[in-house]
């Protein structure tokens, strides 16, 4: 197939263009698809849908092993994908593929993720767009999950997407073979029980590190968190449309007079 | 009615402890309740769900015309929930009131937005929350938001709302006369057409400032953004849940085997 005639893939993530992810990703994508990268320079993790007002943006090329790679932003994910469309590439991508972030991105943890988000903007700009996330921080092995991720890639440029929707998937990092398999599921319900950890500098004035555990509630197989802990790839679709569209039906008897 | 029996009342934002429309907020809610101030010591506007991961907080009291008014917290809007609800408040609060934020969060901004962020990071901790909004950044006039305000506080403390779902509550700029009503609605669809301003810095290399202009994809007053500029007052549920749960069926049926 001639280059052009292939599909255009965008590629960014949250932990800047250095996280070991995004070059599988790019990698993976590579094989089915012109891809262009643009990543923070910086990891950017727990940033959400954040994006950069009080500062200007710098875009910069980004060499790996002496070879073009990437462009790098001086800003958030959603400020990469922004400055991406606006500045950076000549034609619309036919996909978004964020990721592949170090730690699942699953149940609360949804709304803090800067890896979603960036999949989020490009379903609010019209693109075809997916999350990829591996259930670790440390002796990440991303094979399985840049092969899954452009199977999936190739089965969503067919099928498309609804408007405002993305995937977001969360890979277990176990070898394949103990892979228990792929389902369907929800964001699911969670909470962080907080327990800042307080400490003091060297006046004696406190300071507080940011620290929980994640309460799961619910035990659902249908749940994307309960699911990964039991060995399974998660596929959630995940929309830009916070609205709680069932409670607006009562809310509407409500009876708000100005 | 005993101080301690009133209903407590933690109040956030996302412009900063400085920022008229919490002081207005806080006042009016004084009204019905024990307040607790608790908002980012600078201006956080576009946080989004934002949180500090790689620098430690700090809490300072924080005071206004000489009297004790609340507490800072040196991070984001979702920070400061979190840190109030381990290490400021002795008991958990019956509402949490975001706001009231210069400049209208609907449409695709509800994403962007610190002053959702902090009220959905309340749900997602069990406190019934809400979000509050005024259509401008500057000659604001908080007069009839905070009234209105208070009133929506006092019915929703009566009525509660549903698990994982808030009200957020976006108020034209204008006077109470020329308030058109009070509409319940959703998040309108919307997106935002880049136009990143490109300049030289003296060195000659460039930078952006991201920018743009919103483009509706709606035009019916059940829509947010479309209400809002006919000067209606509009309600709209959010979730902190973005599963998109109708096309969660489809998608089980798309046979995604590993």
């Amino acid at each position: 197939m001639n280059e052009l005639n292939k599909p255009h893939i965008l590629v960014c993530n949250d932990d800047g263009i250095e996280g070991e992810g995004i070059h599988v990703l790019a990698a993976s994508m590579k094989k089915i698809g012109r891809v262009t990268v643009v990543a923070p320079a910086e990891p950017h993790s727990g940033m959400s849908h954040a994006m950069t007002l009080g500062v200007p943006l710098r875009i910069k090329e980004y060499q790996r092993n002496n070879r073009f790679f990437g462009y790098t932003v001086s800003g958030t994910p959603v400020d990469c994908i922004k400055v991406a469309l606006s500045h950076i590439l000549d034609d619309k991508p036919d996909l978004l593929v964020s990721g592949i972030n170090y730690g699942s991105n699953t149940a609360t943890n949804t709304l803090y993720s800067g890896t979603v988000a960036a999949a989020l903007e490009g379903a609010i700009q019209g693109i075809t767009s997916l999350a990829f996330s591996l259930t670790t921080y440390e002796h990440a092995d991303f094979a399985y999950a840049g092969k899954f991720a452009r199977k999936l890639a190739k089965k969503v440029l067919l099928q498309g997407l609804p408007a405002d929707t993305i995937l977001s998937v969360n890979i277990p990092n176990v070898p394949e073979s103990e892979i228990a398999g792929v389902l369907t599921t929800s964001q699911g319900r969670s909470r962080w029980e907080e327990n800042a950890i307080e400490r003091n500098d060297m006046y004696g004035n406190p300071y507080y590190w940011l620290n929980g555990t994640l309460k799961l509630l619910d035990d659902s197989l249908r749940q994307d968190e309960y699911a990964i802990r039991r060995n399974f790839v998660t596929v959630t679709p995940l929309s830009c449309d916070l609205t709680n569209h069932i409670f607006l039906d009562s809310l509407n008897k409500w009876n708000l007079q100005k």
